[in-house]
């Protein structure tokens, strides 16, 4: 048989070992040269499928694309956009079959969380539904770690590692001022519906640091949030906030919402991190600092979990090896055997179970207060923030990061207007 | 002759590696033993050597003390505290005698930046004025890199590793998505009134990423900034701006200061990244994110440059040399040999020179549009950021950073109101 080529995108929001997903594509098939041909990568995602700006990645070196593994971010550039169903939007499901067709591409490798695995399902229905034989895997990826049936969604320990050393570490330098300074630092960090980063923030309870978690899994109640915070305070002369960007109120709303203004009365966007400051300042007078970490967190490469960079490499592999051996619309997991010593080995997911499912944190992870983490939680997330994963550095002091060529291969089709 | 105790204290805004100068302070004393007695470190900074909170150090294991070497922030606690003038509070001065005198301390090292400097100053005039024999040394510290005289402040080059680091991965990670998504990201970083810590984030002009700085040294002008960043975006995709706090407009206030209020109407303090993106905003419409780093950057000792480390560590053993040939009111300076290859030394600096002197970046260090950093700079801070020295990590995944016993010596002295 002729060997049909591959096509590999990212999408939605990148990580700091997404690229490793990458690399474990493209090594394993080119370990399979015999069985696959090409790995086309799309430019910006599903888009470069649809406007057919296909990279070939087979004019990369070995040591480039195996550079990928220490490199954060989307090699091959990312994007927000989701698939319409069939129903509503055939017109972009014919496109990607006449790409396809055009490119002999017979396996179709979608790296991202819940919104892209809908739409690799949806690709994966085409053979069915128009006829077109695609086997479409999904490569699971999402720093939200909300993806469902498997136990950890890689991108997820990278950053939950970085917010727990950055916490630690904020913490030890506000306990060193506390005396005569800030006795309230706030850290603001990723997880819109979900708790799982702010929670990587209350492991540092464990090393002596009186810290408060704030998650969108629990109503935030203001008068029991300023008495947690003075209890900390009197009792250990500071206190940590780590607080998700989702916290909300009992009614919903989220506490980034309710109104910062600028000077012409425009409500200003974002920031739960200072909205948490003021009531504290309101409330106990105490000196604060605030941070946001933002992109810092996702991309933070240089302090990536070992364990999370192994596994993002090793479900770009399983990602390949289940296409070849002919499955279709599924998804490697991390299945965990055992968290002392920690275990796990890879399932498969039908992408049926995991589209627009979301997987938000267990209540028995989060304390009774509902400030703090529980031992269940703990073991949990250790394994999957243990060990370091160092990039290389140049001369100057900066991280050796790749960049690759990224050259297209040449259209075939008529232009395709988005 | 019988050996003198040593005092040391940690002073101001605390750094990620001012636990190496005390670690080359405490170890350069234990070498010296035969001429040197104890260290007592102030518990609070200088606050304990008026409370006669002295922390006894000998009781501290080699182990304990070398692991300092690799503990972000103050390990006996720091003190925003600055002794009046002889004159305006003698009161201060002689209970200082007191406890000198009270625990035979013919030492006092004192880690700090610039105001720390003019306390270490006043100390050291202690033998003229008031009679009493003590030799003050000043460890410089700090962050803003604002020290005169010496080449860099210990502290600094850690922080600017850390924040070109972070602004180079968030780049990789804006580039990635741009396409679909935020195509301007703006990081805040310290600096008060010197912008050497966002220089640092100009490096990455190096790497190919399209970035702007904006320095406290540069009146902000509103137009020309939009300008840039709409270039930066129409040729490169996306943008990075990385800006100091102290950014200031040309009436001399702070960006910052132009009213962020709360629902109540009540200003509300902090971040000059959102304003700076509100501004992105209004203007040009692109979708932007911001990041706040505060503590994280000036903590980070997991990213702490090995430069820094080493040059830490050596003013604080440099310190004690001074002290044993019999100097006074000095302070240890790096002394910068050459750039390329980069070969520094120890110098020594009168502190009467030291004391008040503010050091700002050369205006050759900033780009004729005021949105760069020149060759000069660049050639400057490079050395500074080289190298990686790691802190190890526990079987949980985090770093091992030592907590002290700070066991407390036995008072002598009537209690000391504040």
């Amino acid at each position: 048989m002729s060997s049909k080529n591959a096509f590999y995108a990212q999408s939605g929001g990148v990580t700091s070992v997404i690229n490793a997903s990458a690399c474990g594509v493209i090594e394993t098939c080119r370990a399979n040269g015999d069985r696959i041909g090409k790995v086309y990568a799309g430019k910006n995602g599903i888009i470069g499928a649809l406007t057919e700006e296909l990279i070939d990645t087979s004019l990369e070196s070995d040591a480039d694309i195996a550079a990928l593994k220490k490199t954060p971010a989307g090699a091959f550039g990312s994007c927000r956009f989701k698939l319409k169903s069939l129903d509503e939007n055939k017109r972009e499901y014919e496109r990607l079959i006449d790409v396809f067709k055009a490119h002999d591409i017979g396996y179709f490798f979608y790296n991202g969380g819940g919104d892209s695995a809908d739409t690799c399902f949806k690709v994966s229905q085409l053979s069915k539904t128009l006829g077109f034989p695609v086997q479409a895997i999904h490569v699971p990826k999402t720093v939200d770690n909300d993806l469902p049936i498997t136990d950890v969604c890689p991108g997820f320990g990278s950053v939950a590692k970085y917010i727990a050393v950055s916490a630690l570490e904020a913490s030890f330098d506000v306990a060193s001022m506390a005396k005569t300074s800030t006795k309230v630092f706030i850290l603001e960090v990723m997880g819109r519906h979900a708790g799982w980063i702010a929670a990587a923030g209350g492991l540092i309870e464990d090393y002596g640091i009186p810290v408060l978690v704030l998650l969108p899994e629990v109503d935030f109640d203001r008068d029991k949030f300023i008495a947690a915070v003075r209890d900390k305070v009197e009792n250990h002369g500071y206190c940590t906030v780590v607080v998700s960007e989702g916290a909300r109120n009992a009614d919903g709303s989220f506490l980034a919402e309710q109104g910062t203004r600028d000077a012409f009365g425009h409500a200003q966007l974002g920031g739960v991190a200072p909205v948490v400051a003021n009531l504290v300042r309101d409330a106990l007078g105490y000196k604060f600092h605030w941070a946001v970490a933002d992109y810092l967190q996702r991309a933070a490469r240089h302090i990536a979990s070992a364990t999370d960079v192994e596994q993002a490499y090793a479900v770009g592999r399983a990602a390949v090896e289940l296409a070849l051996d002919g499955h279709n619309a599924v998804m490697p997991t991390i299945e965990r055997v055992s968290s002392d010593p920690y275990e796990w080995r890879i399932g498969t997911a039908d992408l049926a179970d995991v589209a627009n499912v979301e997987k938000t944190m267990p209540l028995d992870f989060i304390s009774d207060g509902g400030f703090g983490i529980t031992d269940r939680c703990r073991e949990y997330l250790y394994p999957l923030i243990r060990g370091e994963d160092y990039p290389d550095y140049d001369d100057n002091g900066l991280p050796r990061y790749v960049t690759l060529q990224n050259r297209l291969i040449e259209q075939k089709l008529p232009a395709f207007d988005l």
